[in-house]
């Protein structure tokens, strides 16, 4: 069916590459789309206040492993994730869509045990399940999950608002996702050659959390409606803080300087990275999923958040020249760079 | 994982059972939800107009079979389905995402098909393709569309209207899909069992085109507000004509009776059914993929729908315990099945 000799590898453009080339095709009309393609949601109005949608695709073997990961949790998380995309608008998620497929070796007990985590994190977060499509499956779990939100005009958030001179800031603490998965997919490769022997993930809840079961930070959108602080620029961290913080300087056309020293790295997540020989900065910078807030605010604001412990201050924006830096603890400047995941490698 | 003395078989209750059990579970709280799950689409009122989502799951080896299905087809399919339900509730699409997952065995140029299909009919019913996520997918292609549309209070058209009394009517023809799906199956097979002897679809293309290239009646729609209807109950054609009739009647409480002779099939949807050994009938009624509109009117519109000839008046609406019975050419009644689907056998 393909044509040979002018087919192109997906692993060579990788998944930015082509949403970038896909982009390209699509041209958008209709006098309700606000902002289409290259957010963290898409923006659309139909009312007094700016509509947002965003999707997610979930597939087992790529984004989970069935062998760890229980199935609520991943019902749970597969919202979780989503969620975010819309705080990360600066919105309130208000409703999702979702949709599975699966095979007919799954009992209904599994599936509501998937939708149970759904329900659950709908519940915690106030949004309504609409609507969904569940589908037979000859190739694995299936999840697809879409929100809809919404945020008035004068509080909507893009990637692309940072200036010059802005804070660069960050919620809660990052890497912990990536050092959890390193652990449950080290008690696997135990377990798959020795299945006698117990997992031993005693003490390490909370790292084992922050992968299994993440939390989108829609607590920081309240917090800057109670503190009276608009973002200029933000971003979730799902790729990892290098992705983003890159994502962002692009979009913004500037440059930033980020201090490896004020990078806010849980205890936990530090000692367990040493322990598997990993640097616990490259954690944080390329290791993705801890759904935490990258954010930047006017120097002004500085008074606003400097007191809040769950806030980080990690560096500054910069014009776009002086390109988009890591000052080591050492004092070295190193470029920022998207190790990346690349979806098709 | 899962505690094998408590399970229960997905195929014994069905994809309908299972959507009907998963929503018992789901509460609505966010004030700008008018309507979840149980509809064509989700209704949500932000503004001046009531916002439509719909979203559906299509997976390789289910729902379509690439090894007749060309994949700019495929695309354009997948946004068709999709946009169909947001007709359904006599709204207007405006925009879409599109999700994509796929193995790295798909040459770029495969994904570029998929999407300018995608992107052709968003062109053509004027709809804005503003999100999406591509991964990749150790399990086949698989395609998540989501859509959302805009219809304003007075002329939200759900399943429960239907009076007694009132006209069922149906849009185009019925079977047509099917009955391509059999004539592709086929030429597979001959394809399968001797690669050398070229696919005989000479002369079907109607056919094939139904299934491979489905249009939603957008133009129903615009045609309703022309000559001043508002259904008072309607449905998308994607399980066949009962299933439909049924989802209307049960969800309306009433019953309904349909007459064989007046369901629209084309001459060469009968001929072809004949061919295969199949009941044209059969193939409407339990067929599906037709994306043709079912509706019912007031009797008081009849003068204003009945020189359409794009519009068949198929029956009518009775009270619920009379039943949903189909009479026959030859007179005798039967009560209406629905086959189905059962997407998990």
């Amino acid at each position: 069916m393909f044509d040979n000799k002018e087919n192109t590898d997906l692993e060579k453009i990788g998944e930015f590459g082509l949403i970038d080339l896909l982009s390209k095709s699509i041209e958008l009309t209709e006098s309700s789309t606000v902002k289409g393609i290259g957010d963290d949601a898409a923006v659309m109005n139909y009312g007094d206040n700016q509509t947002l949608i965003s999707t997610d695709l979930l597939l087992e073997g790529v984004h989970f492993d069935l062998r760890y990961v229980p199935l609520k949790h991943l019902g749970y998380k597969a919202v979780q994730v989503n969620l975010s995309d819309i705080y990360a608008m600066n919105g309130i998620a208000s409703q999702i869509t979702f949709s599975i497929g699966l095979s007919s070796k799954f009992p209904l007990e599994a599936v509501e045990e998937i939708y149970a985590g759904a329900i659950l994190a709908c519940k915690k977060f106030n949004v309504d399940l609409v609507g969904g499509d569940t589908s037979a499956s000859k190739q694995g779990l299936i999840i697809s999950v879409t929100s809809i939100g919404y945020v008035n005009d004068l509080d909507i958030t893009y990637r692309d608002g940072a200036q010059e001179g802005d804070l660069i800031c960050v919620s809660g603490d990052l890497g912990g996702a990536y050092v959890g998965l390193q652990l449950l997919e080290r008690e696997k490769q135990i377990f798959l050659e020795n299945p006698n022997i117990q997992p031993d993930l005693e003490g390490k809840d909370y790292i084992i959390e922050r992968q299994l079961k993440p939390e989108a930070r829609k607590d920081i959108i309240h917090l800057f409606k109670d503190i009276g602080i608009k973002p200029s620029a933000m971003i979730d961290v799902s790729d990892g803080l290098a992705s983003e913080v890159l994502h962002i300087c692009k979009q913004s056309k500037k440059g930033c300087k980020l201090y490896e020293d004020k990078i806010p790295i849980d205890q936990m997540t530090f000692d367990t990275a040493r322990e598997f020989g990993l640097d616990p900065t490259i954690c944080a910078l390329s290791g993705g999923e801890d759904y935490e807030l990258l954010f930047t605010v006017k120097q002004a604001d500085y008074d606003k958040i400097k007191g809040d412990v769950d806030i980080s201050i990690i560096g500054y924006i910069t014009e776009e020249n002086a390109g988009c830096n890591l000052i080591s603890k050492a004092g070295n400047m190193h470029p920022i760079k998207a190790q990346g995941w690349n979806a098709f490698s």
